[in-house]
């Protein structure tokens, strides 16, 4: 091993550590090995080698350019891990292994790699999900903003699993397992200090196939689950709405908001509707199920104030109708783009 | 289906078209899907169900960062497509499905876009690749360089395939399936104006398994397959050397060079061992199977020029030496950084 060197001294990344020699293998031994080991990664192959013996795989990716890449409750670590387990448990599947792939901006200091690292190694630990393959680029300064992180993933699922955005039906509850808006409100309380925002207001981020498990256990025909993550809980209402062919009506009173995030809205002219979550799951099941989802959602600590917001009924088709608190009705649409870009 | 609007306008990538909302909705059909359409990716939904019925898979990602993003032989986006499907093909594995990840600067023209995302396509219909789930991210400009692109792979191959980096043995024989240095000097050529570097030289970008898959029905026993690409066929032999507690020699005569890459290297002081491949492999396989091997890879118009360029020896473990053309030897190390970054 004579041309192994010694610990990684270098307190800020290089180009050289994305340039695949000695410094590349320093980086990934010294920062995502000792934070991600496990005996697949170990071998270190341009890919991995993985046994799965059910036959229904979901395969999903994202990738995560949120900024600041450190928010009130989270960082783009912990996000990159949450928000692909997410997409995995949103179809019903047992999040298993991760890809993780960086694209760091030369300058970017080790310190903080190392604590995104860490911090996305802490969500795959708790969550039993291993990173089993990965790549490191490195761009010049000014070609990148700090860092970029694609995670891929790869669940398994129950043969003849039936969830999908396109499965809402006529009678159908729908629930949130939480108040919706706070990722959304938290990043940018964070980055806007000519706001002047001053909260005590988290990230909701967190990993939901701990709560999506047993519900699917108690109730197996759910008939939708999304994260309602870039466009809020209007755009994916939207989207089952559409898919389905079904209309969603909501009703203003259920909403569950934080006092904060809706007062941080009021002052920037937001919708909470439309803001990221990135922690909370809408669940869609028939009338006779409900009671039973609420309660398994209920009973665990990230759905306890699982709140059922509405209901879908066959007309209009594919729109998406909000009863005011006032009594009147508002139809949701899906925005054009982003009030709030870069916030997953 | 009232919320649908025209066709994509606009010219240029905005902030909005990676909001999640309708303008995220018309790039997706009209850049992405008309392009890779398949009833999996049609879903559009947060991941994709497949079925395997082999139990083993290989998975693996690469972020590509490659500027400039169109060089002569291939632009980021066949790059993107080739490389994940050669790391799938080079563990013995026929790929299969492909994630898309794009982070795209804001102002990115939209032909250039397409343009890429066609290429792209391209090469997943040549191979039969399905591109199954993907993500779209648009960062604002000055914090990216026009389009990173994340590919993840899954390929299934048959359990019980041997093929590993680590596999080396006493006496295999070493080839390489093609001339080395093509990909790293052509995007060189086009990126360092101020050199004047005028050559037709173009990158050999190209996806392998169709190469790949006779040689290891030929030859089941393949001990080991590399795709030179970061850090070139150096790096590539030393990791080989090293995982396989074994030493590697190679003859510099044997090694195929183009005229024009060993001109640009010998002006840049570059050392084309060095430089990297994007359709090229490294083969190592029994001394009895070499012939055969040799046979088929010619066989193939990627492999016309395969050569064997060195043999497997027992002693000094985990070192590759070079037999220079004048009858010297040297020790070839993988370089701390790469000579050339951004290369893929």
């Amino acid at each position: 091993m004579k041309k192994e060197t010694g610990k990684l001294q270098d307190d800020i990344i290089l180009l050289a550590h994305g340039g695949g020699g000695l410094r590349s293998k320093q980086l990934i031994r010294d920062v995502i090995l000792s934070a991600l080991e496990n005996p697949i990664l170990a071998q270190l192959d341009d890919g991995a080698c993985i046994s799965i013996p059910e036959s229904e795989l979901v395969f999903t990716t994202d990738s995560y350019v949120v900024t600041p890449i450190f928010f009130p409750g989270g960082d783009i670590g912990k996000l990159a891990a949450c928000g692909t387990i997410n997409d995995l448990a949103m179809q019903g599947a047992e999040p298993r292994y991760l890809s993780l792939s960086l694209i760091i901006e030369e300058g970017f200091h080790m310190r903080d790699m190392k604590r995104i690292v860490e911090s996305l190694a802490k969500i795959t630990r708790q969550t039993s999900v291993q990173v089993v393959t990965g790549d490191t680029k490195v761009v010049e300064r000014g070609k990148g903003n700090d860092i970029f992180i694609n995670t891929a993933g790869i669940g398994v699922r129950n043969p003849g699993t039936n969830v999908h955005v396109s499965n809402a039906r006529n009678g159908d509850v729908v629930m949130i397992t939480g108040t919706i808006g706070d990722h959304g409100i938290a990043v940018m309380s964070k980055r806007e200090k000519a706001l002047q925002l001053k909260t005590s207001l988290l990230s909701d981020v967190a990993p939901l196939w701990d709560m999506i498990e047993p519900l699917i256990m108690a109730v197996p025909d759910i008939h939708c689950l999304r994260d309602p993550t870039r466009g809020g809980v209007a755009t994916a209402l939207c989207e089952i709405a559409d898919t389905s062919g079904k209309g969603v009506r909501i009703q203003e009173t259920a909403l569950p908001i934080k006092k904060d995030v809706q007062a941080v809205c009021n002052l920037l002219g937001l919708d909470p509707l439309n803001v990221a979550n990135e922690g909370k799951a809408l669940v869609i099941c028939a009338q006779a199920d409900a009671d039973r989802a609420l309660r398994v959602l209920r009973s665990h600590s990230l759905g306890k104030e699982t709140a059922i917001i509405g209901t879908v009924v066959s007309q209009p088709a594919g729109t998406v109708l909000l009863e005011t608190k006032l009594g009147g009705e508002r139809i949701i649409e899906t925005p054009m783009g982003e009030n709030l870009p870069r916030i997953c």
